[in-house]
């Protein structure tokens, strides 16, 4: 397969044209953004490593009956997947208080809560990627109820997957946000499940081993990437 | 009926205790503020105003059906009501694009929208009143998914009653914020409704009519309050 045009260069990957009109090649680079571009920098490694994970994950939500963008890992960097008409929606997940939840109200960071949170931001760099609800995606034309309760259902099926599979491999799923989009009729999940996607805090110790350690300055960020990556893979 | 003790002073209201366990008097003030309390005034006979608005509105809203906290008109500022639990939610229901719609999400000041868009705030003014959905509401502990779906529909209901209502009266009602309480195992619709909460835009003119004059210093702020008593009490 082959990448012919570049169709859009994002902050972590690129999506390339293939031969094959209905698939893309999703390019993990090592590149980090942190507040909306405000903080730039690299991590070592981690387009390789993102991309590993994504893909294990991708196949192993696959499996469980999640319909996913993924098609094959092709190498180090590169993930075939299903083309997509994105959504500009971000589903985010909760299911501990951390990041924004913490600032926006007041929850004390850790908080375990009864039942996860789902949130929906608008995918809108401009905007700063605004937090909404279902009626402002309906008024911004972005997706019809029906749709948006379709990725809230499918989040909270992906959490209800995720957390007990991370729980094995001692990782914490303290949040994480997905994206999704249209592809012949149907709804799949797409982007990637990364450390850059994910807080996960180590299972004993609570320490923060995800792209929080990027924002916070809190160095080990390439350790952290890897360590998730070994605990994932079991290799 | 007699006022014994101030139970609370907002930014608008006196909300007094009294003889009746059951009941509280809401007195309106004059005072005005804005952007959380950043920017504070007084609009002159506000508190006469609003509460006839008020009143009438609270009035024709119950015998439509609405279930609301509103017992009687006592005199010129003072609102004889059911004492409630307050649900510490703020419920604003769109019509048209305007204020924080068109700062955070990009739309056209005046954009008509397909369906309203209704929104929920935390009612918390160290947090600066933050936007939240139905999962925040519950892990906060404010409210169960059957009580926010009960005050999304009773907005909605609302919406449908005012908007005609104002329609007729040449008056364009934008939008709204809503508050409720529990009072007996019910949820009543709570504190207000008036040009303090409400945008009424001239159906002609297109003028503002609401506290956006007094927000954003267009002047003629008590002529318009009193223009909104007139065409809704029609005298």
């Amino acid at each position: 397969m082959n990448k012919t045009i570049l169709l859009h260069e994002g902050k972590a990957k690129k999506v390339w044209q293939t031969d094959e009109p209905d698939l893309i090649i999703q390019e993990f680079k090592d590149d980090a953004t942190a507040f909306n571009n405000k903080k730039k920098g690299s991590i070592a490694d981690k387009g390789v490593t993102n991309n590993a994970i994504s893909c294990h994950l991708f196949t192993m939500l696959g499996e469980k009956g999640i319909p996913t963008h993924f098609v094959s890992r092709l190498n180090d960097r590169d993930m075939l997947c299903k083309s997509l008409d994105i959504i500009k929606v971000e589903v985010v997940t909760r299911n501990v208080a951390a990041g924004s939840l913490v600032r926006r109200y007041g929850f004390a960071e850790g908080t375990v809560l009864a039942e996860p949170i789902i949130e929906l931001y608008l995918k809108n760099d401009d905007l700063d990627d605004p937090l909404m609800n279902e009626s402002h995606a309906v008024a911004l034309g972005i997706a019809s109820y029906e749709e948006v309760s379709v990725l809230k259902e499918m989040a909270a099926k992906i959490n209800a997957l995720l957390k007990p599979y991370f729980a094995e491999r001692k990782l914490r799923l303290v949040d994480f946000k997905l994206e999704f989009g249209r592809h012949k009729g149907q709804i799949l999940l797409g982007d990637e499940i990364s450390p850059d996607t994910c807080r996960f805090w180590d299972s004993e110790s609570g320490e923060k081993l995800d792209k929080d350690r990027f924002r916070l300055d809190l160095g080990g960020v390439e350790d952290a990437y890897s360590e998730v990556k070994k605990r994932v893979l079991g290799i």
